[in-house]
């Protein structure tokens, strides 16, 4: 693969952001906006060392054993859409944000916002669901709390999980561990997760249902340590979508990456779909897919492993990681050009999880 | 202390509820219907023994290490209110969940759910007073997530913890422990973070003002362990107060817990507000207060530890655990009486914390 010929000379990535003196919906979004948040307020509010380290999961050690700790909170509407809920995302979401670090979920917590006056049998359907996807991902749901606000506030049903998990001892997946050569795998079609939701919430038809690719990781990532633990990053691309993920792992890493972007896995419901809506698939969000970063060595016995498991079945190699334009991800284009896949600011559609 | 000569025959606690068709503020004021969600829906949906045990925390063991796994979500109105704030609440709630298991927290996730529009200076304080309270508490902020939910939904800013703490090995902090003979001992004064809550909330004025008891305990409860670890439950009486606190250990332990009332500290200030409002201040939700069972070999000296501890100044012994009326608490009034200490239904005033 060449190297991209773009001029990126005197080019930032990401442009910086003016302060917004309120919160707008783009801060929800994954993007820059999502990360100015984090910089500018929560990482020097907060402090320490493990939250500088902005990975989907905290990797810590405490009495002597690595574990990787993560939250997401999910405010997804509707609450339920073709192929899944909000609590299969909510377990889902959690166990693969684990995954990520290398961690075999454990033991989930759950904290329920609930709006009063919904209806009892809505939650029960909720908390089903969870159950249910949490047997899949074989995570105890170990801890819970719950909240009522009153009607008219809150939204029906938002939903937080937090989540632990062992990392083995000879794994280490880090984005600043990203090195030039690495070879960029995804787990298989992108975009799904986003287009399923709008769908159903705009009411859209586009000839066939698009299901919700939302599912837990765990069993895929084991797979693929199982050939190596020497993996060097993985990223689930949830808001954002593809370009979101990249785009932290090359700022992150201080590397630039170079797609493909005709090998890049896009089913043609999802590439309809976002024509029609003006969408860019590379930006939507999906729920049950993982991006890779493989050292070339290991790059076809982890490609093969990934292919074999169900989760992995459309794997594909999508680009490589280079020295030029280091923080920036360059598409190569069917036409033979090359753009630049910037980091979005927000999302292009809130509330997707 | 006599046993309380109250004829129970026949009387069951708590009385069943009726299944109710639409979630009511009440199902998440940690009374009797939030005991009913989690025994009716969350408990057969998610399974597992952990959840079962109820507990402020989970106890599990991963790695071979024991840990203590809590979340609550924090949706308090006004955000800013005397003595603290919701980022105070959310670190120091966590925290104190992870103490009643005997463990020191360690780590602290955080899931915000903003409304578009709030002011970003508003999170900035939030954010502020959340890092300051967990270096207080000696806590890291480990890991995050930011929703933003449109303007009109949601309440500001929703704030969710989950913490994980370290169980020293020879600790045993369960409800399960509580036996017949074990001295009942609060840290301090009762009712006051509700008080506190109210009074800016209703814009009552009580000749002074009162402000919220938000404390982190675990240095207390080192204290106390480190007398004897040997301690056999402990609950911090957040929402439903020492009432629904009292109530859970006795169902849990299925023994009696025989109170002296005027043995119960509450300030004139706390009282007086509640005599205005009509509430009973045992029914009052408290944030930096704990209720210890402690094995009357120990009670003394325990004791003695707690009120050299600038956060149990005022601990006083309040009652006994009673082989009479299990599942009851019963309180011996000032006037020579006995009156049933019921588990609150829901909580006499929503969203304290």
């Amino acid at each position: 693969m060449p190297e991209p010929t773009l001029d990126v000379t005197g080019w930032t990535c990401p442009a910086p952001l003016r302060e917004t003196p309120r919160i707008v919906m783009g801060h929800g979004g994954g993007g820059a906006l999502s990360a100015e948040l984090v910089q500018q307020i929560f990482a020097p509010a907060f402090g320490g060392d493990i939250l500088a380290q902005l990975g989907d999961s905290a990797a810590l050690t405490l009495g002597g054993v690595r574990l990787a700790f993560s939250t997401d909170s999910y405010v997804v509407r509707p609450l339920f859409f073709p192929g899944g809920s909000i609590g299969d995302l909510a377990v889902n979401g959690t166990v693969n944000d684990l995954a990520m670090s290398g961690a075999r979920a454990a033991y989930l917590s759950c904290g329920f916002i609930l709006e009063e006056g919904i209806e009892t049998s809505v939650l029960a359907r909720v908390a089903e669901a969870m159950g249910a996807a949490a047997r899949v991902a074989r995570v105890e749901v170990a801890t819970g709390d719950t909240k009522v606000v009153e009607a008219g506030h809150g939204d029906g049903i938002y939903l937080n999980t937090a989540g632990i998990g062992l990392i083995p001892a000879d794994v280490d997946l880090r984005p600043q561990r990203v090195v030039p050569g690495d070879v960029v795998i995804v787990s298989g079609d992108i975009g799904v997760h986003g287009v399923a939701i709008m769908s159903v919430r705009e009411g859209l038809e586009f000839g066939v249902e698009i299901e919700s690719d939302c599912a837990a990781l765990g069993g895929l990532v084991e797979t693929m340590l199982a050939v190596t633990p020497d993996l060097h990053a993985l990223r689930d691309p949830t808001r954002g979508g593809l370009a979101a993920a990249l785009n932290e792992i090359a700022a992150a890493s201080g590397t630039g990456i170079a797609l493909q972007e005709r090998a890049v896995p896009i089913p043609p419901t999802v590439s309809n779909a976002c024509a029609i809506l003006g969408l860019d698939p590379m930006y939507v969000a999906n729920e049950g897919k993982l991006v890779a970063f493989v050292p070339r060595a290991h790059a076809d016995a982890v490609l093969d492993a990934m292919q074999a498991h169900p989760l992995g079945a459309g794997a594909a190699v999508i680009g490589e990681v280079v020295e030029a334009h280091p923080g920036m991800v360059v598409a190569h284009t069917a036409l033979g050009g090359t753009r630049v896949v910037d980091l979005p600011v927000g999302e292009q559609l809130p509330r997707i999880c």
